[in-house]
Parts: C-alpha cells; structure tokens; sequence
C-alpha cells in the first residue's frame, strides 16, 4: 500500500484542501515523507451522511457476515504487517517490537468480537411468550433485542497507534455492534492511520458491504473532530486521549439538539498501594517491576502507575525505589509537545511542594525527558488536590502513609481511575480486605500484586472507571463488554413470526443465547 | 398509617419547614387534609449525605436478602392498600379500580425484581481464569462483575401517583441494584407519596438495613430537586415527566464536577400507523378500541396514541376515529396546570393550522376537558415540526397519507418515540415489513395490531426509546432490564479467592449464572 495523504471517504480518496501537514519521527525529529490533506466540513457532513445511508443495510448483516468483516480487517493488517510496523515505528518512536505486538493485539481484538458476534450474547434476546389466560387481561407476545445505535464517531488516541487507533478498540466494538464508523485520524501518526484505514476500506469492498460503513477523515481536533461529534447523523461519540478534548468532545454532544453518548477514557493516574508486609518482601524486585511499568513505553500507557502509597516506616522501600528510578533512562515520548506537557507536569509537582526524590538520565534520542520520582506526605497529599493532576509520561508520585486510617483517607480523596493495585502478603489480607470496597467505587479494575500496564483483551476486562478517568462508568473500551456501548434495546410486540427479525424469531436461526418465559439459556 | 406531612430521611421524620402547601382533589377542588412542610438544602445534603454512608452497607448485601427488603416493601404496601387507594384516587382524580391495578403493578414490580436478583444475570459474572502457558506472557485470572453505581435521585411522575412514583419501578430496580435511594416526591400526590414512603422507610427497618438506604422529600424542584441532582453523593438520577423539567436535569448532572447518568423519561406521542388494508378492516373495532386508548386515563399515559397515519382514501376510518371521539367524554385531569397545559396544547395545535375534526364532551368533575381530535395531511405535518408538539392528555392528530413513500417520509421525519404501532393485516405485510427499520431507530417499542397503552412489567418490556423519548436510549424504565441502569462493571485481576467478593468466588456460593472462558452458563 502506499501512503497518499489522503482521507478515505466512503470507498473515495478525497485528499483534503483545507491545508496539509507531515508527520515528524519524535525520536530524530525527522520530517517523514508524504502531505497528508485536512478535511473541512463538507467532508465531515459527506462521511456522516454516507455513514447514515449504510446504516440499515449494513445493520442487518448476519452475525457470521459481520464476524467475516472483522476477520478480513484482520487478514489485510497483516497483509500490512511490514510496513505497518516500519510506519508506525518512524511516527511513534516506539520500538519495533512494541508496535509489532500492538499489531497482534489489534488484530487479535478484530478476532475476539469475531467470537462475540458467533457467541451472540451481547444481542440480550429476551422473550416473553403471549400468556392468553393472564387475567384480568392477556399477556401479549414481546420479544427484546439489542440494535446498534447508528454512525459512530471515533477518536483515535496518540499513545497507541494501532490498538487504540483507526483500525482499535473502539472501531472494531463500534463495527462489531453494526454501527457504520467515522474516523478522526490522529494527525502524529498519520501515515500509521491511512495504512490501517486502507485495510478496513479494502475490507468493505471484498465483503460487499455498503462504502459508507467505514470512512476515515484527517483534520484538525477543533474543528474538524468538533462538527463531526456535532453531526446529527452521528449517534455516539469513542475517544481516547486527554481529559480536556474529552470533556470538550462531552460539552459537544450534550449540547446538541438530540444529545448522544460519548465514551471517552481520559486521564488516570492508577494508584498502587504497598501494604506494610508487601512493603518489606522483595523490596528490590517490587521496587524494579514498579519502575519497570512506570516507564514502559516512555510512561504513556493510560494505566501508567503514577501514584504509590508506601508505609512511612517503610524506608528501605522507598530508598529501593528511589534508586530504580536514578537508574532509569527515557525513552522517545509520541511527539514534542507531548515531551513538553510531560516537563510542565513535572515542574507543576515541585511547584506544588512535592519532593524530588530522583530523576533518571534522560534518552539519547529527540524527546526522550528523564523519568522523575517525587515524594509527599499523605497529609500534604490530602491537602493539595492538584497533586492527582495526571502526568503524561513516566512521572510517580511516592505518597507516604503512616497507619490504615491514613491511607484509607487518601484513597477516599481519589479522583476515579481506570485502575488501582494493591500489593499484599498474608498478613496484609485484612487491610487489603478493607480497601477494596473505596477501590471499587473508584476504579474500573482493581489488581493485587501485579501491575496495571497490560491491559487484557477478554471477556472480563475492565478498561474504564468514575470521572475523570472515563466520561461513562458504566462502560469498558477494551474486552468484548465494549459492544454493549454502541447498543440499545428494542421490543417488538405482537409480531407475527415472518415480521420479526432473525435475532428474535421462534425458530431462533442465529442460534442466539436467549432468555425465555424468565429461564436462562431457554 | 397517619399522613404527618413530613420527609422521610434515613428513618427521621423531618417536617420541613420552608413552606407548606396542600393537595387538592382534582375533580372537586377540595383541599385535602395535611399540610406538607418543604424541606431546604439542609434537608437534601442530609439524605444524600445518609445515603453515600449506607451505601457500603447496603450494597454487600446478597441477593437474597435484598430480594426479601424488596418484597418487605410490596407486603408493606400491600398492607395499606385501602388507605393508599383512598389517598391517591383522591388526590388524582383517577378511579379508585385504576389506583387498584396501580397498586397491584407496584407490588408485582417490587417482586419481579426480587426474583431478578435471585435469578443474578444482571451481576454479569464474567470469568477468565489464569493461563500460566499463555505465550509470550502468562494471562492472569481476571473476573468481571456489576457493582451498583451509589446513591440514586428519583423524581416521582404525575401522571402514576404509585407505580412511577415514590416506590414505582425506579425506585425498585435502583434498590434491587444496590444503590440507596432519595425520592423528591412529586408534591401532587404528595399523601401518597408519603404512605409508599412509609412503607419502604418500615421496610428498612424490618430488613435491619442502614437508615440512609431509603428518604423522601417534599420540595420545589427547580430548588431542592436539583440541589439534590447537583449534590456530590448522589451518583445517577431517575426521573419520570415533562421534558422541561427532565432536561434541566440532564443539564445539571453534565455540569456537575463529576457528570452522572439521567435516565429520564419525558415525552412521546406514540405514533400509530394504519396501513391500507387494515384501515378497511373491522373500521368500527378499530377506532373504538383507538379512542380508548386516546382518553384512558384522561390521556395521560406516556405511551397515549397521539398520532395516528391513516390512508387519505381511508375516509371510512376517519369518519369512524372521528365519530368515537365525538362521542367520547373527558376525564379528571391530574392537576388544574396539568389541565390548563392541555387546553394551551390543544389551541397550540389549532394555531398551527391542524384542522379541528372532532371533540368530545367535558367531563362532569373538575378538570375533565373534551377530548380533542385533529387532521392535518402529510405535506403540512412534514412541512411543521411543531406538529409533533406532546399534548399531555387526550387530544390526537390524524395525519392523512397517500401511498407509502409519503408514509415513510413521515416516519423518517419523526422526533425519537416510546412507541410505534403498526396496524396491519396479510396484504399490508410488504409495507409493514419496510417501515420496521424505521421504527426501530424511531422507538423503544413497537406494536403490532394493538395499541401502546398498557407497559407489561416483564423481561422484554422495553420502556425507553431515543431522545426526546428518554434522556438514554440505551435504557428501560419498565421491565427487569431497568436494573442494569444503576450498575458499572468492576474486574479483580489476580485475587486470591478469600479477597474475592462472594459473587465472583470460584465456588460460586450465590449460584449465578456465569460466562467461564468464553462459554456462557458455565
């Protein structure tokens, strides 16, 4: 494939006029080769309206049509593999072999809702047969299914390339569920953005579904990604990035005539607590795989560890911290200014008082800052809320506890996460016991004795949490559940056999889990 | 039971002492005894403060033992029927058998959700165990659950002084999830509200549940009704009613610090379609059984058939719909205002060029204004959207239509719905087969050869429908599905089994049903 710059719309290249930009490698700080053209919004309103059109035909698909879309997107990212790779490596500075298990990841997401849409739980058939004898008057036949909402709008982020990109997460849930999908490219991995644009595109047409199921547009968050989530033809909003374009993109649709859902996982700063038995075993391993997480991937995972609550008394552990870090080096960050917010972070901690307990040496590439550990008291902690203020990067904040009541009351003055750890041994288990009832109102994912970087794809996986770490708790953007964000239930009542859709048809067809006269898996 | 006219907080009888007012009979415009006090901020920082610390509590509960709190509450209710139905028929102006088959709803509703928490698929038990062989890193056991939300703000309905009121169906699927519950009661029924309100406050009690599970206030909404949308504990609200009030809601809680979910249910006017052959098919049957469902209840059901598609060569069914009106005679209303809004609807219709086809007779009580009945043909309802202007109560528009494009057209320009209803017979299939997929992106619901008055409490009950229907399209308000509104899901990577809460225990001592490495029911 090759990279042309220009928007995939419908099946149509339209190459935006509306100005052009390239793509800077972070980690040499040169200029890769291609203009990619910004859309303005007659392409928006075009997508959104093409996306519309497809809406019903490509809403009826089978559930096995649909798994066959999901697993040709697959097939053509490998296909892609090599050049995706190289591409995403130049745009990103991520090495290599972090972007070839994004790749995997991604295509092994694309899979999995292939196996949600064969399983065909998330269509929640329910039916309730007529009851003709019901007194005092007859109960009528109703049947429930899920249907997708319409046109999705989706948000690529900057740290995740592939997984959390064009072809990520949410395209595939959205695609899976039955919703056409627009995607907003995100403009530093651009030429990463088209190549798995082109896959999907290509998809479409050897699956002959309808052109405006998949389009992908490039321009200007403000702008550009503004009236796409504006658009009436859209029906929810996925995001992945910063909590400010979140929250600007929740004004957006709770502003709209007809206001929509947007899911959009934000900013968290994934709280570990080290009980104090946890605190004195293996304090030097505890200590390496902490800072190991910490600066994997230069720090720029949604669920990066930046908070640590260590017991006072605890000191060889902090000092076994603080000695990881000073032996830490950075890595390339996504982009500059990402490089830059990253620095404006760290001198926003010292302004608020917190102590710099270490700082690592700094990456021999462009954009790669020193990772940098700062340490506070759990009062100050619960003086100064700008102390949750996330930093993007591999930044941590060491809070020292004396006693359970102290650290209870730090954990209550969470902001939400997406995730939070405990680190226990046996003699801690009653502690821990205590904690996990405030961790379960404040995160989405709750992990003992591991890390939180690593987010599985799976059935039981939670990658969402409260405000701000996602603008929906009731959700998750990774795992199968993600299909469930794009759907809504429909009840058909007194529907002859021949008029009701397949899902929800006596004979049951699709062979679809249902609920019947109140018994599961009738 | 004696009516005192106070608030019910976390077991305290509270009289509010910001103003008092009265309830009038409707029908007689005779005020009612008991003064109700109006609580202040004070009062709602207390009940929402009460609820955030019961929440721990309450929410650790098992199922069935939160089943049996649920049934305390129905037996409770049950116990007061006769007062309760005194009460409420005089204060709505609606038949003592109506409040009866009300009465009778609510208790069913409580029990359909006991028996939901006993059958435990709304838990979403999702495991997926350990893989230590999983290459290149072992995959950790993680398992999902539903975790309830935290407390709950319900806004009581008019027009369902028990069933979608103090103990109505969101009061009963929040509590069945777990979340303890403030009820702003709705100050036209507030005897009423504050039996039921007793009857949950005993429940309490009996159940040895703590206090803060369950309070009532009496209040201005524009005052301590989003005061308590507002407040910091109080984590989704519910609220049935116009969709004024339920968007200044939707408002509030998108503006709060933390934004919260509204599940509000606010305004349709439940189209139905008549399709050519039908329309010539038992005319008579038809437009009686369609006048009956217009004034049941003077029209103040939320699923009221207020627009009705008639084929233009159909002049025997007009003539029919408008005969049966003619002849059909008005109701109490529930509310001098709520009877005022109609009249000014009704004038509202007349201004927008609606041709006035028929009108019934007044009522002979209070507040019991003609039924109303208008025709305007498919040109002037598509080229008027003001047309599609709710008139709570029991006014219809006909819409005469020429051939199924000029149908279709109408339905496409349709604002989001409760309901649609199709009336059909064999030849009409092809057609009513085509405008299914409209009606789905259209509605919650939709109904064949019946009418939409009449919302079963059952599992493929959905009650719900895109905006200005409801505030969330992904949700029901009625039916056992209602429940999943108060939940997020949480998932517990690599918990020993003891730090496990007992839902989620390899054992599984709740017996729920659950998904185990992709299989469901294992």
């Amino acid at each position: 494939m090759t990279i042309t710059g220009a928007s995939l719309i419908a099946g149509q290249e339209i190459h935006g006029s509306q100005g052009g930009f390239e793509v800077v490698n972070p980690a040499t700080g040169q200029m890769l080769e291609t203009t990619f053209g910004q859309v303005g919004i007659a392409e928006v309103n075009l997508a959104a309206a093409k996306a519309a059109e497809s809406f019903d035909h490509y809403r009826v698909t089978s559930p096995s049509e649909r798994a066959a879309f999901l697993e040709a997107i697959a097939r053509n990212l490998e296909s892609a593999r090599a050049e995706i790779v190289e591409r995403a490596a130049a745009e990103t500075g991520l090495a290599s072999g972090r972007i070839e298990g994004e790749l995997t990841r991604t295509t092994g997401q694309l899979q999995s809702f292939a196996r949600e849409l064969r399983l065909g739980e998330h269509q929640g058939i329910r039916i309730d047969r007529a009851r003709p004898e019901r007194v005092p008057i007859p109960a009528p036949d109703i049947r429930q299914r899920q249907i997708p909402l319409g046109p999705v709008a989706v948000f690529g982020a900057s740290n995740f390339p592939l997984a959390f990109s064009v072809a990520g997460g949410d395209t595939a849930s959205a695609l899976a569920a039955g919703c056409p999908v627009v995607v907003k490219a995100h403009s530093s991995h651009a030429g990463t953005a088209e190549l798995a644009g082109r896959a999907i595109a290509a998809a479409v047409i050897e699956c002959d579904l309808p052109s405006g199921t998949f389009s992908m547009i490039f321009g200007p968050g403000a702008s550009v990604g503004q009236a796409l989530a504006a658009h009436p033809a859209i029906k929810a909003v996925a995001f992945t990035g910063s909590q400010g374009a979140g929250v600007a993109l929740m004004r957006t649709a709770a502003a709209r005539p007809e206001p929509i859902p947007v899911y959009a996982e934000m900013s968290s700063i994934n709280p570990v607590v080290w009980l104090p038995s946890a605190a004195q075993t293996d304090t030097q391993g505890r200590a390496a795989s902490f800072v190991a997480s910490l600066t994997l991937g230069s720090g720029q995972f949604c669920t990066n560890p930046g908070l640590i609550f260590v017991p006072a008394v605890a000191t060889d552990a902090l000092d076994a911290i603080t000695s990881a870090v000073r032996s830490s080096a950075g890595q390339t960050m996504l982009t500059a200014s990402i490089r830059s917010s990253y620095e404006t972070g760290v001198d926003h901690l010292r302004g608020l008082g917190a102590n710099v307990a270490a700082t690592g040496t700094p990456g021999e590439t462009q954009n790669a800052p020193a990772p940098a550990l700062f340490t506070v008291t759990s009062d100050q902690f619960l003086a100064t809320r700008e102390l949750q203020d996330e930093v993007f990067g591999a930044a941590a904040l060491v809070v020292t506890y004396d006693g359970p009541e102290e650290l209870r009351a730090c954990l209550e003055s969470l902001q939400g996460q997406l995730t939070a750890t405990i680190h226990f041994e046996d003699a801690d288990l009653p502690i821990a016991a205590s904690l996990v009832p405030i961790l379960e109102r404040k995160a989405g994912r709750i992990i003992a004795n591991a890390w939180p970087t690593g987010v599985e794809v799976c059935d039981a996986m939670v990658h969402g949490g409260p405000f701000p770490a996602t603008s929906d708790t009731r959700t998750t953007s990774v795992g199968t559940l993600a299909i469930t964000r794009f759907q809504r239930p429909v009840s058909y009542q007194g529907f002859p056999d021949a008029l009701l859709p397949s899902a929800l048809q006596e004979s049951n067809p699709w062979a679809l889990p249902r609920r019947v006269d109140g018994q599961l898996g009738a």
